[in-house]
């Protein structure tokens, strides 16, 4: 069953390479990379390589600030809860907006019941935040901003360098959730004067469950897990080395063919933006034209349900995605797409076309003809379509 | 280089079948088990299949109870944390004992922060709680009690179906850090009156850095990682999906095997016993004679740092520990042994040797022959040892 993945958000192949290194890695039976023993020698210089991997991926001098995780999820709850708790003598004042993962989001909620205040900014309707905004928002007791790099919805891109400059400026710790950017553009974390920064090594062909923060060097932090000393005693656990090795070898791979893998993706997108029109109308493109995610199109097609689009392509083995697969089980209308402006039944409708490097031109237009039928079909039987006149033009 | 690993708490090699699986899932370039679409669908069917091998192994009936995570680290941080923050209306008394893991005291050290109270009982000369100390130490406030099933260090097993029993009738949530124990020796969760368990892959001769956590039915807790809504809305985060299908086919195995493995490590550990006054004089055994886990050893040879021994013996291509290997970089006699009541020098003399069923009789035959060099070169240039009369025998 050759399956049309148009649904790299949620999951992407392993890179061949990461395939190579993982397989390797269990073949060799690595010892532990805290034992003092030559076996733990051997280990614990894999683990160092994969650190220096993934810190050249970020621009980032010292691989020490590289701290491994089970995944964005983690990261993004150690930066923001460990920040939180450590600074707290400092105050209790946190800046984020409207539209982070849930990751954040629920962490951030984690840390009110704590007695912390969060200000939470909204976007415009291209789903942008405005550093202007993020500036005023910072008051005398404000210890960390948290806005992410791209949305994983509708793939836009924030103004991070320039709310890094304001952070910077206004001595406050900034994290950014850079889990669907890292690897897929170019990120630096010393251009952008990030303090924090998360990732998720399956968004550049890594295996899933493994991630990192980075942590600049001489930000006050809790561990989010304490116990023993690995990663430089800011995450305790035994490492996950075969997953870790995985995302090394992931790292090397998206440094090395970025530009090569933005292009092919950039060509699939604006084939998919120029064509669709010519196999449905009526629907609305939520993602940024120029500050966007090379791969990944957030779009809104009216009158219908994207679950419903999502289940009949998935009939015609062409994996799609509604939204985020870490909301899948929660039944309410995206919050990234209600705070574009969408309505809900427009949110409802959203399709979110995530593609990479496996995918060709072909996919496209494949997509494009089951598309069109499965809208077609899904507007027949749609009340909400047949009331309303101008749809039927 | 063929090394013989007697530092199985430290790392154990995969067993075939779980590279098998893991290899597998690697080549199979599984999806995110929370995608709605076929391909997630099949994802989460491996996803749930490691679930119902893990529940298995502790006789666990609902697979619903596991809860993966990134290791014991993570599924102690989980546990105690969790169960605290959510319970902390009924109250903010914690029991726990003075061996623990270090993931459980700095996590109740991090609760002491915020207000908990801690109660550490202390064990007697062979490393055991006294289940009565335990039932005193339970306050009109206690909301948890935290005692491990093994020690990692002693390899002693805690008398924690009576501890479990206490606090059922006291009403009072129990949490076992079984890291050590689960896959090695038989637990049965419901037996055990426990109403959390850690666990870990690697102890079992599945991958590094995964792990679960058992949340009985109906125990208010909170996650530690917030976000999405994966395991059961118990565990925010991407599943590290192949190195759980690793761990569920490591506790098919174990389940299946264990009493051949059993009966396999107590005969190394009875020979380890049986033999060693036959090569070195003047040392301590710490792990209990009869309560205590088949794969562990623990000797304290006196008049010598372990540390040194460890090296020389690496020398020799034998793998041994000095201590856990959480606890590496950290200079401190182990928390453990002193404990136990053994001088600062008899701690620093230890040695924890751990093995498995990829170890012979010849292993321990080399080992001890290797042992009785070392011993004899660093007692010779230890001024510890020529100044003690009784030594010279």
């Amino acid at each position: 069953m050759k399956i049309i993945n148009l649904d790299h958000i949620s999951y992407k192949p392993l890179h061949p390479a990461a395939k190579r290194a993982m397989t390797d890695a269990i073949d060799s039976d690595l010892a532990n990379p805290s034992s003092q023993h030559k076996s733990g020698e051997i280990a614990a210089e894999k683990l160092d390589e994969a650190r220096a991997s993934v810190a050249a991926l970020i621009n980032c001098d010292q691989s020490k600030e590289i701290v491994f995780t089970s995944g964005g999820t983690e990261a993004d709850n150690h930066a923001v809860k460990g920040a939180a708790m450590a600074n707290a003598g400092k105050g209790k004042h946190i800046v984020t907006s409207n539209i982070e993962h849930n990751a954040v989001i629920r962490s951030l909620r984690r840390l009110k019941s704590m007695d912390y205040r969060v200000t939470s900014l909204g976007v415009d309707e291209t789903g942008r935040v405005n550093p202007a905004e993020v500036a005023n928002a910072i008051q005398e007791d404000t210890i960390l901003v948290s806005i992410m790099h791209s949305n994983n919805e509708t793939g836009t891109i924030q103004p991070i360098g320039e709310v890094g400059k304001i952070c910077r400026e206004k001595k406050v710790l900034f994290h950014t959730d850079a889990v669907d950017s890292v690897g897929v553009v170019p990120i630096d974390v010393k251009a952008l004067n990030v303090d924090l920064l998360s990732m998720a090594a399956n968004n550049f062909y890594g295996p899933p469950g493994v991630g990192a923060l980075y942590i600049r060097r001489g930000v006050r932090i809790f561990p989010l897990l304490d116990g023993g000393v690995q990663e430089h005693n800011k995450r305790a656990g035994t490492e996950n080395l075969i997953g870790i090795i995985g995302m090394g070898a992931a790292a090397d791979q998206a440094r090395q063919y970025m530009q090569k893998w933005m292009a092919h993706c950039n060509r699939l997108k604006t084939k998919l933006s120029n064509d669709l029109p010519k196999y449905i109308d009526e629907y609305i493109i939520n993602t940024h034209p120029e500050h966007s995610l090379p791969n990944v199109l957030s779009v809104s097609v009216k009158y219908i349900e994207g679950e419903s689009v999502m289940l009949m392509l998935d009939d015609d083995d062409i994996a799609v995605s509604t939204r985020s697969a870490c909301a899948t089980g929660s039944l309410r209308a995206s919050h990234v797409l209600l705070s574009l402006g969408l309505s809900h039944a427009d949110a409802q409708g959203t399709l979110v076309l995530s593609f990479g490097i496996d995918n060709s031109e072909e996919d496209i237009t494949t997509f494009l003809k089951s598309l069109q039928n499965v809208v077609t079909t899904l507007r027949e039987i749609s009340p909400l379509y047949r009331k309303t006149p101008s749809a039927v033009s």
